[in-house]
């Protein structure tokens, strides 16, 4: 998904400083050690043929990924085709205190692969070959630049799948799902990315490379495949990846359940996933998502519900009825009034197209919308939903929620008009509200975002000092000079000390952003 | 299972030097800064409520855990029972250098709680507390010296358990489950302790307590959960663990299945896989084994079958008898010449008796035997067995296999006479062999077992230099004072250089053991 109008919402408190300066994540280089026009010319001698793009014009596509909020033309893009060029790469940057900011297909929303001004983006995105499948072992090893999407069509004739779809599957890269641990609307089922790469080679800062993982059922060693998972680029360049591949399930089956209350939607998700259901996707809209996505494409829903949930199984057919027929039961004593399956391939596609289309769909009920991004245990969905429809009340905006119910990833859309300082603020503080919530409610801070430089500042509200002190002596024991990605993901302490004492001062709870500096 | 005969295959060797030496493994506190009546002085003052166990004969019970071979009787013991002990406790040996073994209920076998001579063993079996149980979410809460077996009687009211079954999983703690990453009979299905562990709370060796991981669905920041997860007590003391719980499947039936060829028995493995099969378990025994275990517990088993697989399916009780029958079907197309499927919980007792006597059983068949723990991926495990009846031919020597099929983890015991000095030795080249192969076909030197000290050598096969200097550096990232379980895990890289060098000099492959030491 992406988000149209976060841009109104972000530009002028990014134009207040930019990454260049790290001002406020994990520390980096210090700054390089020469000149710019040094840097190129170091840079063209160490690896003559590949492309390094210093143009203005060349660099502009570079400035921001999915996150557009936030702008920032790098020093030079490079875009290696070979390992070797990669380490070549990494060798004179590191020499030269030249940060590095390695991307895919900058379809990321946090920022990850957000430029530093005087650092270098190392595009990946040459690394596009399907090295290897093996459908025995249901394996495949692709390089780092190859999409969601290539992988599943490559290993299709063997009746095979690659599980993790993010919304940005057709154009999104392994590289990327790996340094965000990436998820999709039927990670309830199959996993984030974490439980679906069996292993790793990357190159350190230090230009070495490393095999992480292995094909095997378990690895020897400290688990330094899961800690890379997720790391947003800090501790290594991924250069290839290892993925396990699942059999494509002969049926899918959707139900569209319609509540009288987001409390008894909420509840039916906690019976349905404590009585062992498996489906593999378990979303839920409430009344403002379904009235948006109904007027927008029609798909059938019933626009006086108070909560819908769209709940997916699938497998081989008797399986996969079974558990429609069973379900259905279970929603109707939850309390669910209105009941929907999908009887063939086209209703389910239709029946999915509401909740697909539901962002775009509120964003044509207010001029700006801010989609917030945070994870609750399941068991609080109820208590989370109410309490953000208290806020939305406290706040006076109209908050949406559009979600992956089944994994308690909340993704309320709070709605309001930019031109109004005023709104903006109230949107501002009502998010920052609803993550406290999530954290308040033993949750976290991200879903499948990612914190890159947007959440920074939530870092500092999700963890005390001695586990941020622990990241960025884990960043160090891959990277002591700091030149991979700096300033994102992880917050310096002293800066989380800052805020905290000034939102202290304001008389406000600490809930600091990186906007604010 | 136990090695009973592993005495006197380890006992010469391991008399050459013990661990207090720290000859071979992480570098430790290079050993305490005072006298031991000092150490216990200070500690008694530090901690004046807890057991502290300094006598010859109260330390005699923990000179070891189940790996019998290697035994070292430590400084003293500690048994607190509050983390504010805890914490003390870490804060005096840091000060003077004490190494500290954490220590569960001692069930390892590889050697992780071995004490060190100038070292204190923590032993957290006074943290038995079940906190809480949450069924809605499916967790529950529990101090790090509660068993596997008592989670799952604790949550068996509400129709849950904890997944993982290592075969000790009534004596072993969740602790020492977290330190080896401990798996199971059903781990195929269920995932091993990574897998089912949300979050824990830990002391690192500076005491100070961080929480790792989160309840939700996914944590923010650095996967430092994952990573303390097979740690094997390195990294820090868990304090506190949340596991997830699954429902308890209302059926499980268990198909017996005879083959003509260990070759056509892997394929079928691969084949019930690769087809997306999910068996709860699936194991398998040679002709070897089975003439063994059927001797032994008259289990029904054909014995002139060359190999037999064990497949069980548990949940609902329609699927599971529609799997069975899928599945007898899969068996024969792949050649099975006899199928047996258990029609009562009974019979599917009786049928799981053989492959779980297996072990006791083929140690009468020969006066010592030599269990051997290695993963390969499960492509390659026609291979594998063949590769290893060659071996067995080569040394003359017969290996019966009894092992995890499913995730290709391998258990061959080597069958030898150890009062005849010429077949321990050969026992012991055949073994190095066997764990060469697996990292030859992509596998790893351990499966379920950990590394301990029993496989430090191994580690140097396993890895090349700079993947051991990252997990040198993970060490340092944790605990810079090398106070935790010094010793163990990862090898000393110029140990490894040493061991290579050694080999290459006498003309043999590069597969140091300890034991040389």
């Amino acid at each position: 998904m992406t988000h149209p109008s976060l841009g109104s919402f972000r530009r002028v408190l990014a134009a207040r400083g930019e990454q260049g300066d790290r001002p406020y994540g994990t520390p980096g280089t210090g700054g390089p050690s020469c000149s710019p026009r040094e840097i190129l010319r170091r840079l063209r001698g160490a690896v003559p043929g590949c492309p390094l793009l210093s143009h203005p014009e060349e660099l502009r596509p570079y400035e921001c990924d999915g996150l557009t909020a936030y702008r920032q033309i790098p020093l030079a893009v490079a875009i290696p085709e070979s390992v070797a060029q990669v380490q070549e790469i990494l060798r004179v940057c590191r020499t030269l205190r030249v940060p590095v900011i390695p991307r895919g297909a900058g379809t990321g929303l946090s920022g990850g692969a957000l430029p530093n001004r005087s650092g270098l983006v190392l595009s990946m995105t040459r690394f596009r070959k399907i090295l290897a499948v093996d459908p025995l072992n249901r394996t495949a090893r692709v390089e780092p630049g190859v999409t969601n999407r290539a992988i599943s069509e490559a290993t299709s004739p063997f009746g095979l799948f690659y599980a993790p779809d993010p919304s940005s599957e057709v154009a999104c890269t392994i590289g990327g799902n790996i340094a965000e641990n990436a998820g999709g609307l039927h990670c309830l089922k199959y996993g984030l990315t974490v439980h679906n790469v069996l292993s790793v080679k990357i190159l350190t800062a230090e230009g070495e490379w490393l095999v992480l993982g292995s094909e095997a059922y378990d690895a020897a060693g400290f688990d330094l495949l899961a800690l890379l998972i997720g790391s947003e680029g800090l501790l290594g360049v991924v250069v290839e990846a290892t993925v396990r591949l699942l059999p494509r399930p002969p049926l899918a089956r959707l139900i569209v359940a319609a509540f009288p209350s987001v409390e008894s939607a909420s509840t039916a998700v906690g019976k349905l996933i404590g009585e062992g259901f498996a489906p593999a996707g378990l979303e839920m809209m409430d009344n403002l998502a379904i009235r948006a996505a109904e007027a927008f494409v029609h798909a059938g829903y019933p626009v006086e519900a108070a909560a819908l949930l769209l709940c997916e199984f699938d497998g081989g057919p008797e399986e996969v009825d079974d558990q429609i027929e069973l379900a259905e039961k279970r929603l109707r004593e939850s309390g669910a009034d209105f009941l929907r399956s999908s009887s063939s391939e086209e209703e389910r596609l239709l029946l999915w197209k509401g909740r697909k289309s539901a962002f775009p769909a509120a964003g044509r009920m207010a001029p700006d919308y801010y989609c917030m991004d945070g994870t609750i245990p399941r068991r609080s969905l109820p208590e989370a939903l109410l309490r953000i429809a208290r806020l939305s009340e406290e706040f006076r905006l109209p908050v949406a929620n559009v979600f992956h119910a089944g994994d308690g990833n909340l993704h309320p859309l709070i709605l309001y008009d930019a031109s109004h300082p005023h709104e903006l603020q109230q949107a501002e503080r009502l998010g920052r509200r609803i993550l406290e919530l999530c954290v308040e409610l033993g949750g976290v801070i991200t879903g499948e975002h990612g914190v890159g430089v947007e959440k920074l500042g939530s870092m500092c509200l999700q963890f005390r000092a001695p586990e941020l002190a622990q990241f960025h002596r884990i960043k160090e024991a891959f990277d002591p000079d700091g030149i991979l990605n700096p300033g994102k993901a992880v917050p310096l302490l002293h800066r989380c000390a800052e805020l905290g004492a000034m939102h202290v001062h304001q008389g406000a709870l600490p809930f600091p952003e990186i906007e604010r500096y």
